[in-house]
């Protein structure tokens, strides 16, 4: 039977996670105790455990009911009951569904509308593009600035380029798509766009546990380029050099929080050795913010530069870079 | 007391090096059951457990006598420790120091000879460099042949530098040497060298335990350079397309191990979307070698290109490459 693990929260979260992780239930959705009373009364959907709560690691969790046999009953049952909990409980809904798995590629166990994906903890993957250019041998990065409209870190300074990999699309294709309704780059350019990797984040709210694997890009843009969003989810765009981009994930809060594990991941790819500098990176407080589970950066450095082995704690953030379920 | 922890060959080795971990010795040398056999009688240098084995994980280890208080003490008091048993039991001795830690940049406990590093399984680090040309929109890796002459992996295919990192000098200066001793690279082409993270592996055999972090970079030479072996170690070189040299370490066992690592990193970072398929890629295989402790290819594939996110097992082969022991 399929489990929706939810944490004990009288342990620490992380601690819990681990505990629902090592069990033998099939760990699928990590359900924070604060929303799971409000899937309370839906019997028909989800069943709660009736025995007394023991203590043990293994009690307390929430099951999809067995008489939703197939992917599809399972997609319309959980749906029904989005839809009772409404934008009061489950704020942004589009009506544009996620593929619910154990891991990337895994079978499918049903589908779940996208405002919703971090109530119910599910794994939730994504594509992010660092655009930059080349200009006087120095590295820019295209930074976008959210949409004030947006229901998630409306005004948020944002990747050149990012989304979420809905269901039936693979990532390349997802990519393009976004590149294009984004910041108006056609495919001629971004199919010139190279993976680089994946990092992964868990974020936990008082109601919410995000649970996200990115799938990285690197696009080197023509200089004369100027990206123009398409889908008015974007206010503006602004050339910065990288430099400058990483003292602003370092000082202030501007940056949607994944953003700064994507653009950390590119400091760590994009420093010539000319360019390395021996003092003053704040790279200790990068690596806090890597391993924090709300990412945030306010440290005040002097000198900010790309990351290099030099720095005194490159394996330790490069590890906390890494450290997170790429699944 | 700083300790040698030994691996009790009855377990897995995988098993054995865990429970090392997990004690609250600290961790500095993994030394192969058979290997430990050629320390007993230096009295004066190693002190074996007195008591009988009572087959508790923490009863295995072998520690430096407490009388060997300083760094120095420690280095000269090994060091004889490794000439007395000689080129029969330890070969290629270079007279050349690593410093030995537990970790990258932590406090170095006494020096050892190179040549005898893996005996004494310490942490070893050292740097590789992908040296790429881009001819016809195809990117090319100088591949380098390693000398006959060589100890170690005689006439093995290479990367362009490699070298390992020796005591007082740090990343980007070895870097800077070795380009220019391994082939020629003047510090006015070395210092454009990107630093892209790092790899770490771990290989054992019947008396040697490798435990190696190698800090990898990628350099875009010109493309009328040719490289020139100054130091005598690398036979020629030779211009090959990214993707046969994939097929190179997937098919054969030519390359040097743990160059295949370094080069799946790159594959990782160089693929444009225009040249990813979709058929035929031998992750699965790739997946296994990474994860190996000794590293071998052979599986025959179709078609090998670079590694993204469309290829099915393309996350496993990622962890799996960042699995190591990077610290």
């Amino acid at each position: 039977m399929m489990c929706f693990v939810y944490l004990n929260l009288k342990l620490p979260h992380k601690t819990a996670l681990v505990i629902s992780k090592a069990s033998s239930t099939r760990f699928i959705c990590a359900i924070v105790l604060l929303f799971v009373e409000h899937l309370r009364g839906f019997d028909d959907v989800f069943v709660f455990p009736k025995h007394k709560h023991n203590g043990g690691p293994y009690s307390d969790f929430v099951s999809l009911h067995p008489m939703l046999k197939t992917s599809e009953e399972r997609t319309s049952a959980v749906g029904y009951v989005v839809e009772r909990l409404g934008e009061e409980q489950i704020p942004g809904i589009r009506s544009e569904l996620y593929p619910v798995t154990s891991s990337f590629g895994a079978p499918i166990f049903f589908s779940l509308e996208r405002a919703a994906a971090p109530y119910f903890g599910i794994k939730v993957y994504g594509v992010q593009m660092n655009g930059y250019v080349e200009l006087n041998e120095q590295k820019h990065l295209w930074i976008g600035k959210r949409s004030d409209q947006k229901t998630t870190y409306p005004g948020m300074l944002d990747e050149l380029v990012a989304g979420g990999l809905p269901h039936g699309i693979d990532c390349q294709q997802n990519l393009a798509k976004e590149c294009e309704e984004e910041a108006g780059i056609p495919t001629s350019i971004s199919i010139n766009a190279i993976p680089v990797g994946a990092v992964s984040y868990n974020d936990i709210d008082e109601y919410r546990y995000k649970r996200d694997v990115l799938f990285c890009y690197d696009l080197k843009l023509p200089k004369d380029f100027i990206p123009k969003n398409e889908d008015g989810e974007v206010d503006s765009f602004k050339l910065i050099p990288v430099t400058e981009v990483a003292e602003v994930i370092c000082k202030t809060e501007f940056f949607k929080p994944n953003c700064a594990l994507v653009i950390i991941d590119f400091l760590f790819r994009h420093g010539r050795l000319s360019q390395s500098i021996q003092d003053g990176f704040g790279i200790s407080r990068l690596c806090e913010c890597v391993l924090l589970e709300t990412i945030y950066c306010n440290y005040t450095v002097d000198k900010v530069k790309y990351i290099t082995p030099e720095y005194h704690g490159y394996l330790d953030l490069l590890r906390s870079l890494r450290i997170g379920d790429c699944s």
